[in-house]
């Protein structure tokens, strides 16, 4: 028995390698940036598909419209051929070809000519950001409407203007996609990502892209203790529709969940607790993100806004945290055309990564220690403390004999490494080390004396 | 089902209305603050029958005086017909019928001449308040003696004094009154407060002042849920004579107590939790005075001093707590006749009366609240939620999706109020939608998912 | 039934007498001072003889050679007659005779002729304190060496010089004493103190010299509630040895133990907590530090470093503190020359023994208290109330108040003291005169209501 340091990418250990990491997912994150998606659609299935051919086993589900999801139901597809506004003198000035925010998500079809008044009642822009685009739908209430920058709506002169929204609703699917990665145990680790946004990149493409680097990172790991389910779904409606089919599985088997979201861009980390703050979700996260990022936010369940919504709403109450660079709502670009590629960066989308490795990692490595001996060992005979007294005893010594200390059973490694202030990577060959010699014990239960 | 607005008073429910509350009990005050009360006699009994004139369902007791309660005798009855000191010229210079101060309190009768040095020992004043008329009393010590201002008391000069003190001790009784107000449950709210001071107002007449006012208006509730017990009684050896014969019933029902003194002044509110600081009686206060004066004062266990010494005794153990404006002890006017009618105000009897209005509606309204849906809610399609993703979500409507998610089945209203840093107030209405839309059911008792 | 003052020295109850302790303590340690103890051999021996004198029911054990005590071995016995390094001259520069830190303790015997080159990898010194000769063990790993000065060492020049070790190691035995007290229970307090340290003043005889201080000064107490166990162990291998012997008994039977080490300098307490940190000694010890010197330090089990170590480790798990003053590793004197009989005063023992006396007199007092009457008692009948209602409270008067509304069974001695701020042997009277006038009942085991 030893425990594993899992935070090396299959076949590329060196830091140059993991630099690749962070560009490949940049790349795919740049690959999806123009796709329209949106809850349903062709978006959606575009996106999946992207994502089958970097991990073949992500398997796609179909929900049809009409399906009643708890309190919801499933909205009829949507999809969006083309879109513009021509002014008298016949010229595209506003055209979603040219970027697919210009249009309200779920916009009902409409053609006809309106004068300026009537056109601004369906014109949307952001004041206080001139020279942005604005993120809007109306999922659940039918209308029609453009999104313009506020520089452009404000040059826009009282005329005659001829509008096209060549959208359908029609009766199709809500797509997803799952990938279940089996490991020893039936306990599951849920990583939960959304595919529902148009060009936006920190929100959404940077949650997507590292959970699929992160499925094809623990598809290669070797008997991994925890069985992996890794989701990509429309936020919100997909999560509800999600539980709805998995909620009996969901509920027994999972120890700890994360909701990917958010974690492309340069600034500094931020989580958001599950709703009882006291799950082991909760628990890995906050001792990673202590040793990575000291300065991190850390935001209360008041401030929720994602699918976590759902994962810890009354009665489902399933482990989920959020980890996030920039929280959405909490950053000026959020939900505008200033969300693009030049907000995420391949080095923040690789950091992120291998926060997630090591969260990962601490789970899967995250035994209760027991000491086989009673008393403290006798380290010197072993060669692993000091023979002559005045030698100081030096940090890595200090360490080991900190692991023992608290290897009572009760303990986990995590436990252990909020305790000592070591992270949990640095206490992998300790505890080996430790094991070698017969010194400790490890289970997966507490096991107390 | 539905959550009730109590706070309005019956038929007056404009500011206006409840304006007049305060003015009432002021008046109230007025009329009995020139009574000589004691721990017994005639003072006492005025009293109680002044206020079931206000709450004809009043209810007196008499004990007996020489009943054993638990450690105590219930004393003689002490009653005081006049009283003075007469200087040589027989001009009388200190009068009992000027103020009932002068004498204290169960001084034993005396009538003779005295020098000064001999009169002395038995003056009582505060050097430090010399205009003050200090309030002293010696019920289990007979002796006799005057209280009268220090200013007054230098001025005595050196020759012979007639003393009367017309008082007299008799087996009579220990009168006391309750009033009972059955509610849905069995379960109570006991409010006690005491009526053994002579002229001072507000130690203590604010406290059976806002009782009695209270008292008329729970009466006035539609089928409240908990039942009611307000009692008016002498310190000390009234609510120990009470405890004594009500002991049973009191630690089988009461649910949450409140001790009510010194609360017409016009100083910030004041708090003096239970002994054990964990009762319901605790929860319910800190979470109201939390809301309406962030600066109360908190005091601790250490500092009590009133009933709830004996409410909280070891063995007897309520869940009563003390709600005050001025603590007495605290305050320089405190028990001498600078405690008059200048300082407590209509303005702040009606503050205390509303404060303790707020405390009832909490405890009425205090349901668990279970969510019915799992999931959020589709919360657009009842009108709850803006159909268009960019239309910021209002206070109210965070305030509604809040409550929702803390409705587990094991969070009170209370609770809920904590969480989200909404009065419960405010949570009615929120509430009462949530049961209109069927979205939660409400229960006395938790009902864990 | 009656609380006891324990704290004056037999037959010495002035403060004279008291100061007199801590001369003796003083006076002992200067006579041990010169020995040259280790973990084994006749220094050991010598010192537990002498301490014999003081105790005579102090008891010798030996344990042989070669013994397995859980993971270690009893080494070899080590005794050493002479010891030196003379110059090119034959002068003796190094002198084992002048000072017993000189020679490495377990330091192989050695005799030859060396160059200056040779020699210097067998000294030890202290660059940054150059006066200082430093104390330098190698129990486990043969070599041999010197300690010196650094000021000193500077001086050697290169020649030749000749070395002498005249030490021995045979089979022979670890000796330890014990000291047993029977109380009235079969529980324990343990006191532990190491007696492995040549001439050290502060640790190690400190520790030591109040122990068996505490020993004849608890074999005086009449009726010792608890049995005491005063153990003088060589540090580590000792104390192993011991629980080998021992652990049944003791996980049975101690409440509560200490460690004393590093106690007779004259700066602030310090203190280290058991591994749980949630034991009757912590509780006793940090009630009592409070109050002693509110600005003690208190460190955390992580610095820890004694034999606690050993007492508290996992599966040992016994209730085991240690009180200091300047802690081990933390005075720049520690380990060296420096520590000698100027480091530590009469003063300063006395202060420890006293403070360890505290401890003891709590826990022989740590009754649970419970009230026999409900509501407050009628205090002023008994004169234990000012029958005058505007006499203040005073202090004593509070504090009796505030003992018997926390004698609810559940509460004892020490969580009083804690709560209403007195100390426990300001208590004793208080308990006392509640327990004369029949006011409360005391036990050993919680009574609660």
């Amino acid at each position: 028995m030893r425990l594993k340091h899992l935070r090396s990418f299959p076949n590329k250990s060196d830091k140059k390698g993991l630099a690749e990491i962070g560009l490949e997912i940049y790349s795919w994150i740049t690959d999806l940036f123009p796709l329209c998606r949106s809850i349903t659609g062709q978006g959606v299935r575009d996106t999946l598909a992207y994502f089958k051919k970097i991990v073949p086993s992500l398997k796609c589900f179909s929900v049809p419209s009409g399906t009643e999801v708890f309190d919801w139901t499933v909205p009829s597809e949507w999809n969006i051929l083309d879109a513009w506004v021509k002014d008298k003198n016949g010229k595209k000035i506003i055209d979603f070809k040219d970027n697919n925010l210009h249009v309200i998500g779920y916009s009902q079809a409409f053609r006809g000519k309106v004068n300026l008044a009537e056109l601004q009642q369906h014109l949307h822009s952001l004041p206080d950001k001139p020279n942005a685009v604005p993120y809007v739908t109306s999922y659940y209430k039918k209308q029609w409407g453009f999104c313009l920058s506020d520089k452009q709506r404000k040059k826009l002169k009282p005329e005659t203007y001829e509008v096209l929204i060549d959208s359908e609703f029609y009766n199709g699917n809500l797509d997803y996609g799952e990938i279940l990665i089996p490991g020893k145990s039936k306990k599951e680790i849920f990583i939960s990502s959304y595919i529902c946004h148009p060009s936006m990149a920190n929100n959404e493409l940077s949650g997507p892209g590292i959970a699929i680097a992160l499925s094809r990172w623990i598809k290669s790991l070797k008997n991994p203790y925890y069985s992996y389910r890794i989701i990509f779904i429309p936020e919100t409606i997909g999560s509800l529709t999600y539980l709805k089919k998995n909620i009996k599985t969901l509920k027994k088997n999972v120890s700890a969940g994360f909701n990917l979201t958010c974690i492309g861009d340069n600034r500094c980390y931020s989580f958001l607790p599950s709703r009882s703050g006291k799950t082991l979700a909760d628990k890995v996260s906050l001792n990673a993100l202590n040793y990575i990022d000291q300065n991190f936010k850390k935001y209360n369940w008041l401030d929720r806004g994602s699918d976590e919504r759902q994962y810890c709403a009354p009665g489902i109450d399933l482990p989920v945290v959020s980890i996030m660079r920039s929280k959405y709502h909490e950053y000026s670009e959020y939900h505008s055309s200033l969300d693009d590629l030049s907000l995420i960066s391949p080095k923040a989308l690789q950091e992120s990564f291998v926060m997630m490795q090591t969260i990962i990692e601490s789970l899967e490595n995250n035994y209760y220690l027991k000491a086989k001996i009673l008393g403290e060992p006798h380290m010197s005979k072993r060669g692993l403390y000091p023979s002559l007294s005045n030698n100081s005893i030096n940090i890595s010594v200090k360490n080991i004999m900190n692991v023992l200390t608290y290897s009572d059973g009760v303990n986990d490694l995590i436990d252990i490494s909020n305790k000592i202030g070591v992270p949990t990577c640095e206490l992998i060959d300790i505890v080996n080390k430790l094991l070698e010699f017969d010194l400790v014990k490890v289970s997966r239960e507490p096991d107390p004396f």
